[in-house]
């Protein structure tokens, strides 16, 4: 077990133990927000053949020089239909937007530079050969246009169905177990007594668990009782692909999660330099990974960004552009003072906004573990260096949330 | 009817003609990605109790001015307990982390700078006033803590939940009708005739439509039959709150959608000022809000997104920051031209970047309306008002696509 782990070294220890995950093929339609477990290469060109930008006529940019110009219409080129006949000289074809381009023609006149008398038609206007879209052009036949491990968003959607896809193989979300402890947390819509709150981390890690593209699963609540925790492990771990447990974690004599991971489990690692982010661990309980999260809700949240995120993107080997993820890498500009720490990288929380065509950052007050609030009314993380202060006006990295 | 009206003004022609919507209640554990359609505010305060901020012993200050220094143990403030004694001078409590403070205590001394030694604990490092998270610092009682209209993330579900509500109200996703037409397209999965593509827009308006919370039905396919499209409008407006067609909105002799609508149906406005966007059409059929988008792919996705979803944002009052949406707005500064047009604002495909401490944008080479590649490979769009061309190094608006 390694303890007082860096937040790159607590990423690569989980990591060596990923989440197990399958895969199914889906109907396009279904697959909005899934995750794309295959590269998909295209089966066909795009454009399938040469067709038309515009509504207007086909003709030979030679023949439309000079206009006015009276040309014969030979036909009409309508969406879906290939057409038969051949544009010689004189000759113009009327055409929709997308039907495909008559032999013989080779520029584009819009129907708004027309006017049509009797089988004749009036060029009025320029004849663009750019109006027509080449055949591949956009894609080529085999081309690889979506990557593995994309989360599947609308262009997407549209362009694998486009490739003639309507199936495609999707990943399973794996199941995560979530374990809330605590003897003074309460679930919402009971009464209080005196010295308890609400409990609000594990509606939390539903959310996040969600957004990284898998699949919580609720467990009973625990309350400071060893066989029952070591139970609710059991059970979690033949259910479960991985197991994340709320609380419970640091070194008092209370604390049931680290004292069971410690005598019968596999703890990996234990304390991670992040602020905050209290004495996250993780190990496996019978081979099944497992994070023990710590119990303050700032925490909570901030150690599933930078850790669990990252290692379930590991472990499903999502895009790292385009996969599912939480927040977005960026520089900002403090416009106020955001205090480090001397062995931890610094998580304050945030307000990210334009001004002046610069990401500038607002360091929120109150940067308590506890305040939960701060998580609501900030959308960003400052990630300050160990050793680290950031001074007004300094340029940061930080995590601006989706 | 309107014709040719600005982005603004076709937002607020459409928003004349809301999307209805109903609420239900329920439980936060089912929450996530769902609109809060009622601001919540605080039963209770937080923190409800004063607490500790660590696992340690809660002292009296002044006691410990000079360390190290000999306490006796009076006892021991667990989390979830009241605590029925009396810190006194000379006494110290163990308490863990979120434990309620004992009477007389003002100060948390750190487990780690201390040890004990029977019924006594040597106090060896500094007793903190501040290590106590005070009753009500971060909520108020009765104070707003979530606007309506919100979408309920991760730190949101958790402050609701640690507010004390189990059942949450939201907003029942309208449904809205995906109608499709256009004789080249085919389903994929099917073979390709000669002059057929493989249908497309349908697919990136489903996943469009379920990022703005609202639920797609998809409609058989309509090729250009007018009698088949004028039966799906009248099935669609009696099972859907909002009907979008997807091509035949041009000026063609083949757009059924705008000649059924012009004929028959109420149109309130044709032609918008966009650059890709074609002649989208918005109106009433049967008293039902209908878009007619374009058929292009970019252009489909493009007045979806700056238009029809600022519609269904409007309709259902989301929160204009924390609501469902589908880009930020944001200012970016071009590394190429990216040429505006002299009557539409220009929405070319950039890629978003980051470089030295600027959002910089790459303008993509090929910005064909038809090119759906262009979408999948860009994350943002320009806005580049009527008559602009961006040059090379301009700071401009831009949205950034999530």
């Amino acid at each position: 077990m390694e303890v007082g782990v860096s937040i790159e070294r607590a990423i690569e220890i989980a990591s060596l133990y990923p989440l197990n995950y399958s895969i199914e093929n889906i109907s396009i339609k279904e697959a909005h927000n899934r995750i794309l477990s295959v590269p998909l290469e295209s089966n066909i060109e795009d454009p399938l053949f040469d067709n038309s930008a515009m509504d207007g006529w086909a003709v030979i940019e030679s023949d439309c020089i000079e206009t006015p110009v009276n040309l014969k219409i030979i036909g009409t080129s309508q969406a879906g239909f290939n057409p038969e006949f051949v544009v010689t000289k004189g000759h113009a074809s009327r055409i929709m937007t997308g039907a495909p381009i008559p032999q013989g023609a080779d520029s584009i006149v819009m129907i708004e530079d027309s006017e049509t008398i009797g089988d004749e038609v009036i060029i009025k206007g320029p004849a663009r050969p750019n109006y027509i879209r080449k055949k591949g052009e956009n894609i080529q036949k085999n081309e690889r246009c979506l990557n593995s491990g994309i989360l599947l968003k609308p262009p997407q959607l549209a362009i694998a169905s486009m490739m003639g896809f309507s199936q495609i193989p999707v990943i399973i979300p794996p199941q995560i177990a979530i374990i809330g402890t605590g003897d003074e947390l309460v679930e919402p819509g009971n009464k209080l007594k005196p010295g308890q709150i609400y409990e609000s981390n594990t509606k939390a890690l539903i959310g996040l668990i969600n957004e990284m593209g898998c699949k919580a699963k609720l467990y009973s609540f625990v309350s400071d009782d060893l066989d029952k925790l070591r139970e609710t492990f059991n059970l979690a771990s033949r259910e479960c692909d991985a197991i994340i447990t709320s609380g419970g974690v640091s070194m008092g004599e209370w604390d049931l999660v680290r004292k069971l991971m410690e005598n019968e489990g596999d703890t990996k690692f234990w304390k991670i330099q992040i602020k905050p982010g209290g004495p996250p661990l993780f190990g496996l309980w019978n081979d099944i990974p497992l994070f023990g999260l710590p119990g303050n809700p700032v925490s909570s949240q901030v150690v599933f960004m930078t850790i669990v995120s990252q290692w379930i993107s590991n472990s499903c080997n999502y895009d790292d552009i385009d996969g599912p993820k939480l927040f977005e890498k960026i520089r900002v500009k403090l416009l106020s003072k955001a205090k480090g720490s001397f062995n931890k990288v610094t998580c304050r929380r945030i307000n990210i906004l334009f001004k002046e065509n610069t990401l500038v950052a607002n360091v929120l007050n109150n940067q308590g573990s506890g305040n939960l609030r701060s998580m609501v009314d900030s959308n960003g993380l400052t990630l300050l260096p160990i050793g680290v202060d950031g001074e007004k006006g300094d340029f940061i990295d930080a995590l601006w949330i989706r």
